[in-house]
């Protein structure tokens, strides 16, 4: 794997660096290195941002108001509203490194005050998690490319890529008054669908509801509205990122959608995993951008910085995981549906924002975009049932012994995303989950 | 023209009513039958809630406090908050009823406040005009059946609507962070197109920049995630109309909407009448729908209530006007490049609603909707340039002797809607309007 050297890796970064707070150092997600930040509910008390250390969440306007920050991090905590991040994403990158900084000086192992944290963490078993800030708007994407062609191939065999794609970042809105934090559960949406062996289009409940395996990026600064973002600033923009479930009615998507694009087939809901990854957590996972083949046309300029071709994409294991009502029952873990990988992305997130706001379409701190699914090259990544099940054709078979084409009702969908690399302590986002429940 | 007895015509629509705000009886827009709602600030002052009155704006929270509006209706203005009616718009119909009769009172000629309304008065011209709400999701419709036909029939000769168009009320969501209140400039967005002579796009100013003629519809009170709207109850929903124009650069749609539909090619500004005309001020203008053409399958039954076919359509008179720079010099008035009707909606409002549920999408207080735009049947009554001038092919003639086949910098785009009907008062919408910025 190719890794261009960076100076944005610091003492932050140490893999060697120890944490006071039990059970942080090792943490599959959450060590001290990762650091991702949130809006919790302690049992029975109000919300208030937080940040993921360990098993426990760390209460950041207590500690600010305990003197355990300071300066231009306990500005950036004061910026924070009780159930919204978006004043502190809104302050950018600065801040943020600031914040991050002293709460590494703070939860290390040899921090003087480490007696005084205690009273700051509550278990992350016991709060409640919110959605970090209130979102504007929602934009998804579709730079995924495997999935790009592999749905594409559905629809047009002799042409699964549109021409546009290797030029434009296709992206579309979303819903964002249906998104919803890991953990709330999604009922089956009715809709209105036409079964090829019908002449006319029937009412009902989904019978082809499927998941996809996107990352989220939530949005800092913004832009006013007619200035845009160049790309070779676009990374600035970016407050971080989470695991996002575009879940999707196939059946109402494929009547709907013509001809403007997806709408009731995914408005239903969106599951965000709740933490806030910062970019700084995922330094050490930037990689090249590699994803466009030596055939495929060049950039336009307004697309194209060298910095972002160098460093611009992500190396995160992705993983989608299903537990059925069944298995769940027996006992048995999980199954494994897929495994792919961050690096599927044809075009970066800073090309995703330089082109949504070329044209003047400004962007607000809190905001959301999707990448699209990130399906791998092979049959074992895919990022939906839809391409798992070969359209619904190939079940696949799980370790309970069931068999799924799409998902059925009490199936509990879980999203997980992993950064690892030699050197450096491996980092998660926490998981993406929700079950199903029946159409009501 | 056929129209229902209605239930819902009450004293406040008597047109002998005579208004103590001089200038306010037989105003082309604000008599006191209208009342619409809406956010100023008075010169140098703060934003709050308003209501137009001929060529005033009265100030709500003043008029509550002075004790001129009591009760339910006083309950119901200290619900907006300063820059956003959010609040008095998800109380519903009871509330806004009771304000409007508060209103005529307050406002007839014979009312015993009459003198102590001058205070609360604000001369229009002299305030600024702002979104009357904080616009959680924006959603645009596609149910102007004859723009839909007239630009299917660019792409598909042979089957202009789609199968789904008889069924399914299209809609898709937009951007809401660039609406911006009518009289705000519109800058040319730069964007990526590929002409039709060259083998790769470009990117630049858009040079098919077009307008759209639309309603907007307010919502109210909004609905739980899970929980449709069932079309008998999808009127309660509605707080109000306005005007919208769905700025669009038809050479970036061209190239960018597939597979996923319009992104940039409109998200860069949509321009919205300040004033939420409400459905009681509606009420005279409500007709039957009645754009199914007999051959035209039945809606599925989640979208068919009796009452809403029977008085769900509306009869409002639409213009568009266009003012160039060289025209304005010329001391020339707008010139009327179209006049349509919003009785060409295929779906009504209801319709759209309902279905915008139907999959258990929430709707939030403030929400914003588009109908698509409103197009007549004949060139006369385009709600776009590109139908007008039959896609840049047949440029228009206007008065200044100046061609148009879309629009150019310094173009002014100004729409209106009238209610008129035998035995009432004209109402109007106030204008829409913006100009054409140069692409930055």
């Amino acid at each position: 794997m190719q890794t261009s050297t960076r100076t944005d890796l610091d003492h932050t970064h140490d893999p060697t660096a120890r944490c006071s707070v039990p059970g942080a150092d090792g943490h599959p997600d959450f060590p001290i290195q990762n650091l991702p930040l949130g809006v919790f509910s302690p049992e029975g008390g109000v919300r208030r941002a937080g940040v993921a250390i360990g098993d426990q969440v760390l209460d950041l306007a207590a500690a600010r108001e305990a003197g355990l920050l300071t300066g231009e991090a306990a500005r950036a905590v004061a910026m924070a509203e009780p159930g919204d991040l978006s004043g502190l994403l809104a302050l950018g990158a600065g801040p943020r490194r600031a914040l991050r900084h002293q709460l590494v000086a703070l939860l290390r192992a040899e921090s003087p005050d480490r007696d005084r944290l205690p009273p700051l963490l509550h278990a992350a078993m016991s709060c409640t998690m919110h959605l970090p800030a209130r979102i504007g708007d929602y934009t998804d994407f579709f730079v995924g490319i495997h999935h790009a062609r592999e749905t594409g191939r559905r629809l047009r065999p002799d042409q699964p890529l549109l021409p546009n794609y290797t030029h434009v970042p296709v992206g579309y809105h979303g819903r964002a008054s249906s998104i919803r934090p890991s953990g709330t559960p999604v009922r089956r949406p009715r809709g209105q669908a036409k079964p090829p062996h019908r002449d006319a289009p029937v009412f009902g409940p989904s019978r082809r509801l499927d998941y996809e395996l996107e990352l989220g990026v939530w949005i800092g600064p913004g832009n006013d509205l007619g200035t845009p973002v160049p790309v070779s600033e676009a990374a600035g923009q970016v407050a971080g990122f989470c695991l996002l479930n575009d879940w999707s009615a196939r059946d109402v998507q494929g009547w709907e959608s013509q001809p403007l694009g997806p709408f009731l087939a995914k408005s239903f809901a969106t599951t965000v995993s709740p933490w806030i990854v910062t970019p700084e957590a995922l330094a050490p996972f930037r990689i090249p951008q590699a994803t466009r083949p030596g055939g495929d046309p060049a950039p336009l300029p307004y697309l194209l910085d060298e910095a972002d071709q160098a460093t611009g994409a992500l190396d995160l294991e992705l993983e989608i995981l299903l537990s059925t009502a069944a298995s769940r029952a027996a006992g048995l873990p999980p199954h494994r549906v897929a495994r792919s990988n961050a690096r599927h992305m044809y075009w970066t997130v800073a090309q995703m924002i330089a082109h949504h706001t070329s044209g003047g379409c400004n962007l607000r701190p809190g905001d959301l975009l999707g990448t699209g699914t990130l399906s791998g090259p092979d049959l074992e990544s895919c990022g939906s049932l839809l391409e798992t099940s070969q359209g619904g054709k190939v079940p696949i078979r799980l370790a309970s012994g069931e068999e799924r084409r799409f998902l059925e009702d009490g199936d509990e969908v879980i999203l997980t995303a992993r950064g690892r690399r030699e050197g450096f302590a491996p980092i998660g986002f926490g998981a993406c989950r929700a079950v199903v429940l029946p159409a009501s």
